[in-house]
């Protein structure tokens, strides 16, 4: 077999045996999925998906991260290549470097996809790999593997894609129309419209514009098209915004200020400095709006995008060379917070790659200000030593209750099970070592895990 | 039970079993407490404590930060209001918001506290608020939970407070007086005459100057009423001073230039740099007259005090808004260091809200200088995480021997006894480890176990 | 006795007996030692080790940096003399200061080479430090205690050294000639000849000119005799540079911007910005002569050096009063990484005292660009929490085959089997977690404990 029962918890038995009985009770619990990167397409369309590579290694920057660290070329791959030429030499090569991945929450992931959706129980492998190959290939073509039957057999409650301002939400419009029971969700996230270092944002901003019939020449009319796409979002159960800012920086500017900062962004002479200020602002702004229409903040600073200049010129974004950056919250967020910090109808949800934070910065201002929640570990940290270290270290600062469940945050829809299935274990890890050390007791942590899985979540993302 | 016995003993039965035996060497131990808040006239006047909630909620601001983080008013909590209005209605929201503290530290000192003090075995929550208030309050009128009674209860041996340079010190003088053999102690904490931030400065030093009968217009006056302010102060029994910086920033000035310095200073024409510079300085002025005088220097840098803008306008300093932010030591200290560093009679304590500086920093300086120990886990990190961390962070490279014991830094008089045994508890947890690990034999544990609960606090301090 | 077969095993028996396991099959497989600073004299002349104290106190930083932090002279210690004046009397000091070492690595490393080399079984203290003393100096007279019958008895495989490019090798050229089998390795260290803060930089620059026949003078001469010396360096064995800079900052500037960079640096103009944009370009240099001649590069940033200044001014640069700093590798990398990221034929090993950095930063870059591979814990890390925390933080997301194995790093000869006992036994004890959480099957344990003792070592250094 891949994958044992007792898989995370810790080895002594007294302690094993408690998270046993958390895990138990939590176990089947629906998945409630806030933050991803699903596509609503495959839900509209409910297709079959393709081959194993297309399925497993080309979307997946964890896995072809790795094999590229390690020398396999990315073309070999065929990363970015719409139509997949050669799926099963891909794979090959897959399979043949699986080792790498050894320690690593991808492993925990892919193995538990293969032997929970495929029956595979052999460990992959270049003597392996055709068998996976044609296994995995044959079940797609499958009804029980069509995305709408996944998602219920993931015991999908909710599941949140991540979309531009300038997206029709066609598909979602679509799900919703099928009559079909599936709960997908758009999240407004505003960085193509709000972010200048993004190429074309003078375009984009004039079709947001059209799009919404507003004057975005002016900072007013700006703010208007803004406001009335998110109300489009909201319309079809979007509950939450993300805005990915390479810092949380955030600003105060009066309005004649504003206006000026922002006819220099728009027309093309902002200096660097004067875009992160815009950039700064707008969380501001958006926290304005998000008093007004209810919708959840979540910001994700810190990551330093397309680092490897060579492959973001060949391959494009999000191809797997961004980088974490030493990230400042405290002073950073001031402004916002002097203005909004004690709205407790506000919910602002904290992420960080800089785990340091988490003791030092995060769990204190999550501890204290209302409007605050602390997201769950990102990224690099959504794995298993990580996710324990958050717990460790926000815990006793910012308490369980200041933190919103898990998120998921994949492209890799057939990973879903496996990454919450982790995190649960985890927590139930850490709790049942709190549990043997009399830090709390039993039926209290029954009631946490079950908040971590479901309560939390629905509440902070009012869901 | 509230409280377990076992409590914070690793799971593992041989290493608990050492932790046991560990602990109950050292268990009984006096409680040796060289840094804290509590009040003075409390053992003065040695007058009964007033309700649960004004002893338990009002000055806590680990318990009142999580109630407000969650939305709980701080009105409702009558914080900041001399006088309780309805301190039961206060009780109540507490104990309805009880679990919020899962987790965290409070919950198990309030716990040790409920149980050990007050005799109380059913966990805390609203339906056992008022049988907790009234258990309490009714313990609290009587003899044996006086200030001085507690004080000996507790085990104490040495308890210190933190006074402005501006305290008559009438209390610690009056506690001298009274024939009690409680050793109460004050600390010398000159911010509000050393930190041009602190509002009415400039009053507060013609105030130094009035008290000392020095002329603090001018530099030289400016230190010798600093010299004499430390002596009144060693005369009762004061053997350390604590400053609380921003920065652990340090200068090393001529003597033109440090009065061209105090000049603008005091007159209120310093820039923000100069005022930084200014407090640089004076840890270097501080640093050469423990030098003369044998006053330990603690310095608690890396606080970015008063927060929340909103909260300090309504309700005052310490009120929960205080955030660390990452310190840096390496450069900082060095023109103190440069001076100071090598002389092995001058002892200084370093604190951080930066936990990562302990491996990186703080561990290699204090490893090297003669004059620097490093001070326990502080604030934030004085938990059973926290202080578990600090030992592994710091212990390999600093050694036991570079550090100080225990501190319990706390307003809350009836958490000490509390704070104490979980430092006790986890440090033995440690040690176990390092036994069971093979890393240190039983014998030497022992050895440590006393000289962190005793004998190091005793030394460090010159107590 | 003072070390136990089970030292550094977690306690829990299911997790220790699979760690035994694995270190079973791994524990006599030979030391490759490819970083560290013993003399190549040693095994040129191999002569007797001195007394004990010229051998274990005065050339370890580690043990006198302790000692001195609580109050012993170095002067006592006779740190810095050439000849020892009182070696018992420097060994007795030590000795009766053995407990400060409690806790630390340094005690593990000692312990081992006392009952292991020396067949001592009773702890170092006041009362037996002159029986270990004898019985040391007794040993070190004889023909197996001799720098050859040790490298044999350690069962060493390779040791490199570290060298200037002023050095002429001849001990290196003395070894190869003498027909010995040892094979000691030089490493090109160029920071003498690189880093303009050196000392005599211009003087050092003139004699690197006349030892290659270049002129130093210009750029391209500069550059030429750098080229000569690796080639140099390479014919005697030498597979790797190693370069020790206060930052990991890089730069890749124009040739006619380098030239002019290089000439103020030369004549001694370059402001303290200059000197350190010329360090930053010459590690693009370095990678781009690596990229032709196969040498791979080892990045030691984040020291700063002789910290105590009248330390240094009255012992020398090395005496322990080097502190870490804060480091950045995402900005600071990226122009030689912009320029050679992506050369899967280049090898660059990054180090850090900044463990903030491995799970942030360093596995983020060494999980995705071919060139990179974390180096092991250094220094104040390479201790068994520092080489825990290391497995624990950077393998979820760089995995273990973008690691290198372990580096001793040391200038204490008879610490290298210790050093790496302690590595080996630490990863076992990580793995075996991993085996025993599910998260790893045995076989694969096995596997990934030999390659991180030998394969990956070998296949890194190219040995």
């Amino acid at each position: 077999m891949l994958i044992d029962d007792d898989r995370l918890f810790p080895a002594e038995p007294k302690v094993r045996s408690i998270a046993r009985s958390l895990y138990k009770s939590i176990r089947h619990l629906p998945i409630v999925s806030p933050h991803g990167h699903t596509q609503a397409s495959w839900f509209a369309k409910n297709e079959p998906f393709p081959d194993p590579a297309k399925l497993f290694v080309q979307p997946d920057h964890y896995v072809y991260r790795m094999l590229y660290s390690q020398g396999v070329s990315m073309d070999d791959l065929e990363i970015g290549q719409a139509v997949m030429k050669e799926p099963r030499k891909v794979w090959r090569i897959f399979a043949s470097h699986y080792h790498l991945f050894r320690g690593t929450p991808t492993r925990m992931w892919l193995d538990f996809a293969f032997q929970e959706l495929f029956g595979l129980t052999e460990r992959l492998s270049e003597k392996t790999a055709d068998h996976y190959f044609e296994t995995i290939a044959e079940k797609l073509t499958t009804a029980e593997f069509l995305p709408r039957a996944l998602y219920e057999r993931f015991n999908l409650e909710v599941l949140a894609t991540t979309d531009s301002p300038l997206d029709t939400l066609e598909d979602h419009a679509a799900i919703r129309a099928s009559g079909w029971g599936g709960r997908i969700l758009p999240t407004f996230r505003p960085d193509p419209v709000v972010d200048p270092e993004f190429g074309g944002f003078a375009e984009r901003i004039a079709e947001l514009g059209a799009k919404t019939g507003e004057d975005t020449a002016t900072w007013g009319g700006y703010l208007q098209a803004l406001r009335k796409t998110r109300a489009r979002f909201s319309a079809l159960g979007c509950t939450a915004t993300d805005h990915g800012h390479p810092t949380a920086q955030t600003a105060d500017l009066g309005k004649t200020e504003a206006e000026k900062l922002y006819s220099r962004v728009r027309t093309g002479q902002a200096t660097a400095a004067e875009q992160e200020l815009f950039r700064a602002q707008m969380l501001t702004e958006m926290a304005q709006m998000s008093l007004e229409d209810g919708l959840v903040m979540q910001i994700h600073p810190g990551s330093v995008r397309n680092h490897n200049r060579k492959v973001y010129e060949r391959y494009g974004r999000d191809t797997g060379a961004d980088i974490p950056r030493a990230t400042n919250y405290v002073d950073a967020l001031r402004p916002l917070l002097d203005r909004f910090g004690n709205e407790s109808k506000l919910t602002i949800i904290l992420f960080t790659l800089d785990e340091t934070t988490f003791s030092r910065e995060l769990a204190p201002l999550a501890g204290h200000y209302p409007c605050l929640r602390l997201g769950p570990p990102w990224w690099f940290l959504d794995s298993p030593e990580g996710i324990m270290r958050f717990r460790e270290l926000a815990t006793e600062t910012a308490g369980f209750y200041n933190t919103v469940g898990f998120n998921d945050d994949t492209r890799a829809f057939l990973s879903i099970p496996a990454r919450h299935d982790v995190a649960r274990r985890v927590d139930c890890a850490f709790l049942a070592r709190l549990v043997a050390e009399h830090r709390l007791e039993e039926d209290e942590a029954h009631d946490v895990a079950h908040a971590l899985t479901v309560g939390l979540v629905k509440r902070a993302y009012r869901l």
